[in-house]
Order: structure tokens, then C-alpha cells, then sequence
């Protein structure tokens, strides 16, 4: 069996996970989740997963009805009898069980976690890396629905994926109305021009991620050229370097945007490079100082 | 029991209607829906609402595996089943089970439909009618996600909801960036003005509702004066008389937006209830035609 799944507290495998028909994750994707991954049995930034947790909960106007303790230990207990040093987790919240309307109320809220092995990337995609299509749909704005909440609602990243993948491309990166690039449909997106590391602001609309901030924290420490700040669509093209981030990619480089080349290879992105190197050490410091191990 | 759920093809009751967490539905709202209801053992308007289902689909790039005549028979076997002559019906069908990252194919879809007794609203709601709140939160722009798709992401709505309930009133209308009126939370938006009425234009970014539809049709046959525009916040707020339509609520009056009073008995909104007692002839008529009964 591959995948445990803890529904409530009970861990299930994938044919016995199931889920009421009135599950407003179901029906109206009235949820929240977020992913994370463990490395040699460590969970890696599981703190700052849950605050996000925790963050996209308030922004759906949902209180926590389970503990952050209580969590740890389920998705500990799940990892542990999946037996697996590297494991892929996502912790679904949803609002709980009610009748077929919309109006929100204190249901018993449902909370599922999945662990299944972590995801193996081709070590291709930190080589030569991605072919990126910025597609024509728009990110959705954060005055209808905030990009920071994590949530059941997937469909705007659903689409704009599969318009990258009927242009060829792997996947996408969406810009907003004022045309400012925001996020890729599951990553942060990067770029670097004349030296300089930049990154799209959040008034942008677009998910802090966490891999985003360490990335941030490490062009700091390493006193890279950087800014975070609103990005035009045009400076995403005229980039010298694009890179994007995410909690299981990491740093992943892009070789192709739209018909574009940048660079096929990792000699061909120095500045890229040298703070994938400074990432890969901060994982392997966070792993070993053992916080969330199973 | 009261609600009968039809699982791919198997009905089912309350506690048993369990969908797999796999199913994309639970995921990642990647889903499409609609609603209908019966009146003394018919279905009203099915053929629109199953053209919308489909169109729905093509919205979100799903072709559908089941066909209309087995959706059809699904709907009214389960409605035989519960034995109810007035059902509310929602119909759901998911692109499917898959793995936990968001890339789209040919999965199995689950088509789950939903008999329950039919929502009886208070006369008051007819009489006096509903207390509505222009909220902040702004409709999914369509370049994000087209509120035209019925789909599985319902946030935008239930946020919207959440913060007219905040404000006392009984649910919400949303403007887009532009300013302009588009949609409440489940239903379309109407105004009359100096006798002429007024619906949102669909390039406001709204759901063409079918009851809208209907509505449009009585309008032009009634010689009403009749347009259909985009409606500014203002104009909304400066109207004489509001109404709101969807499939299950009919025409329903608005007597309050925000801390404003527009007409608190149905004499003193006239061209509302003109057009209500239209629709109400209409409703019968296609009743008594007895298309799709069970």
C-alpha cells in the first residue's frame, strides 16, 4: 500500500478513504490544505506549513476546530505507518458536513491527511529545467478570492495549467489585470536581470510561499543583489535567469518561456545556481537539526 | 429518509453517500454542477439546465462521459425513489479520481445527483422580500474563472455570503473592478427605474441564469420596457424597485439594500410584481405541459 490516508484521526488506505457526499470540500471546495514533505523522516518547515494552515483558515472566516498539536501527531502517526523516509503530505481542512446551501456555521469541520511517497523529480528538471507558458488567464484577484488562502479552490490554477500544456509548454505562470506577473499554478515565480534577484511583490495577488521567503531570507544572508517587487510582464521576458520555488521542487530553474530560450543548462544560470546551492544547504541544516522527525 | 443521493447510477441514502478523497471534486473543487427542482412531479426547465451542465463542462475543458439521456434517467429514478412531488435536484459530475497533483486527462468522472424536498420559502420572502448587502468582495473576474462555469468553486460566493450576513442582511450582491453590478451569490440581480427594467449585462461577469433567461423572454413579450446593460453601483442603489431571480426562488423581491428601503409590500412595487405574476403563469404553463414527469 502506497498511500495512508488519516481521515479524523483513523488511518485508511487509498480504497477505504472516502468522504461524505455533504462535505462542503466536496461540494463547494469550501477548504483549506497545504502540502509538505518529509526528508530522511524529518518533516521540513512544518511549523511554518501549519501558521500558513492556520493563515488561510482565517481567511475563509474559519476557526480551527482542531489543535496544531493534534495535527503534528496525526501526520506523524500517518507518516510512521506508511514507513516511508520521504514522504509527500497534504492536510485538507474542509468547513464539514451541511445541507446543499452556501451559508457558513460552526460545522464539525473534516480533517484528512494524505502521505504518500515524496515526489522524485528528474534531476533533468534542475539541469535543463522547465518550459514555462504565461498563459491569457489572469490570476485570481485577491479582492475575490485571496491567492494566501491555500483552498479547495484550484479550478484558476486547473486552467491556466492545462492552457499551458496545449501550448507545450510543462506548465504555466499568470499575470494579473494590471499585467504584473503573480505566481505559477503550484510555485513562486523569479526572475534575474543584470545580477539582481526579483521577485513579484504579494500586492501583485499571489501566495507567500515558504520557500519563497527562505529564498528571500538566503538572498540576504548572501548578500545577493535583491528586490521583491511588482514584476511587469515584459520584465518576466526580458529576463536573463527565471527560476521558480516551491516547498517539493525547491528551486527549479526554467529553460523556456513561451518560444523563448534561456538557458539549457546549469552553467548557463550563475546567479540561479549559486543560491540553489545555498538552498540545498539550509535544507540539509534544517533536516539534520532534527525538528518533526518520526 | 429524506434525501436519496444517486451515485453513478446507485441510489443511495444520507450516510452512505461517501465519494473516494481522491475524487477531484474533494480536491480541488474540479467539478461542475447544477440545480433544478420539481413541481407536482416535473422537472422545470431540465433542458436548459442540462444545456448548462454541458456548457459548464466545455468551461472548465471536461467532455463529458455520460450522456444526457443517463442523467435524465438517473434524475428521475432517484426522485421516484424518494417519492417526492416537489425535489430539489443538484447535479454533480467531477472530472474524477486521480493523484493529488492537478493536471487534467481522461479520468473516470463520478456523477452524483442530490433529491432532496424542495426549499418552501416564507411568503414574507414574496410579500416583503429580502434584505440584500453590496459587499466589498468582488465577483470572480471571468478572465480568472467565468462565473458562467456552475463549478465546484464556490468560495468567491460563500465569502461574499459570509460578510452580508456580518452586516445583518440575508446574502449579497457583487460589483466587479469596474464598478459595475454582476451577480448575488445564487442569483441574478434586476432593477426597475422610472418603469423601465434593467438586468446586468453578461460582460459585466455574471451567470446567465436560466430564470434570467426566462425572465428577459416575459419581459419583451409583456411589452415591458426592457434592457439589458451594464448597471453601475450607483444605478443599483438609485433604482426604485430591486428583484432578484434564480431557479429555485422565482422572482423574488428586494426590500432593503444596505441601510436603504426600497419598498417593504409588494403594492409598492409594482413592475416587480407584474412581472412575478408573469413568471408564475409561465411556471405553470410548463408544468401542466408535463415535460419530463416522473
Amino acid at each position: 500500500m502506497e498511500k495512508f490516508i488519516n481521515i479524523n484521526g483513523k488511518i485508511v488506505g487509498e480504497d477505504e478513504a472516502k468522504i461524505s457526499v455533504f462535505d462542503r470540500g466536496f461540494l463547494f471546495g469550501d477548504s483549506i490544505y497545504d502540502v509538505t514533505y518529509s526528508n530522511s523522516r524529518s518533516f521540513v518547515f512544518l511549523d511554518e506549513h501549519l501558521d500558513r494552515l492556520w493563515n488561510s483558515a482565517k481567511l475563509i472566516g474559519m476557526d480551527m476546530q482542531v489543535s496544531r498539536e493534534e495535527i503534528i501527531t496525526r501526520l506523524m502517526e500517518t507518516a510512521k505507518a506508511a514507513n516511508l523516509d520521504e514522504a509527500y503530505a497534504r492536510i485538507i481542512v474542509t468547513r464539514g458536513e451541511s445541507d446543499l446551501n452556501i451559508g457558513t456555521a460552526d460545522f464539525k469541520q473534516n480533517v484528512v491527511i494524505f502521505i504518500k511517497p515524496n515526489i522524485q523529480y528528474a534531476p533533468e528538471l534542475y539541469e535543463r529545467g522547465l518550459h514555462l507558458s504565461l498563459v491569457s488567464r489572469f490570476r485570481n484577484d485577491k479582492r475575490s478570492l485571496d491567492p494566501n488562502a491555500k483552498s479547495g479552490n484550484y479550478l484558476n490554477n486547473i486552467l491556466a495549467l492545462q492552457e499551458a500544456k496545449q501550448s507545450g509548454a510543462d506548465d504555466a505562470i499568470m499575470a494579473n489585470q494590471a499585467g504584473e506577473v503573480t505566481e505559477g499554478t503550484t510555485f513562486n515565480v523569479w526572475i534575474v536581470k543584470d545580477g539582481k534577484v526579483m521577485t513579484p511583490h504579494p500586492t501583485s495577488g499571489l501566495l507567500k510561499g515558504i520557500t519563497r521567503a527562505k529564498v528571500m531570507d538566503l538572498c540576504i544572508a548572501n548578500n545577493f543583489n535583491f528586490e521583491e517587487r511588482a514584476i511587469s510582464t515584459q520584465e518576466l521576458i526580458d529576463a536573463d535567469e527565471i527560476f521558480i520555488t516551491s516547498a517539493t521542487k525547491g528551486i527549479m530553474p526554467v529553460y523556456k518561456l513561451n518560444a523563448k530560450i534561456y538557458a539549457e543548462t546549469s552553467a548557463q544560470r550563475p546567479v540561479t545556481e549559486a543560491l540553489r546551492k545555498c538552498y540545498i544547504e539550509l535544507i540539509e541544516k534544517h533536516i539534520n537539526s532534527g525538528v518533526h522527525s518520526y
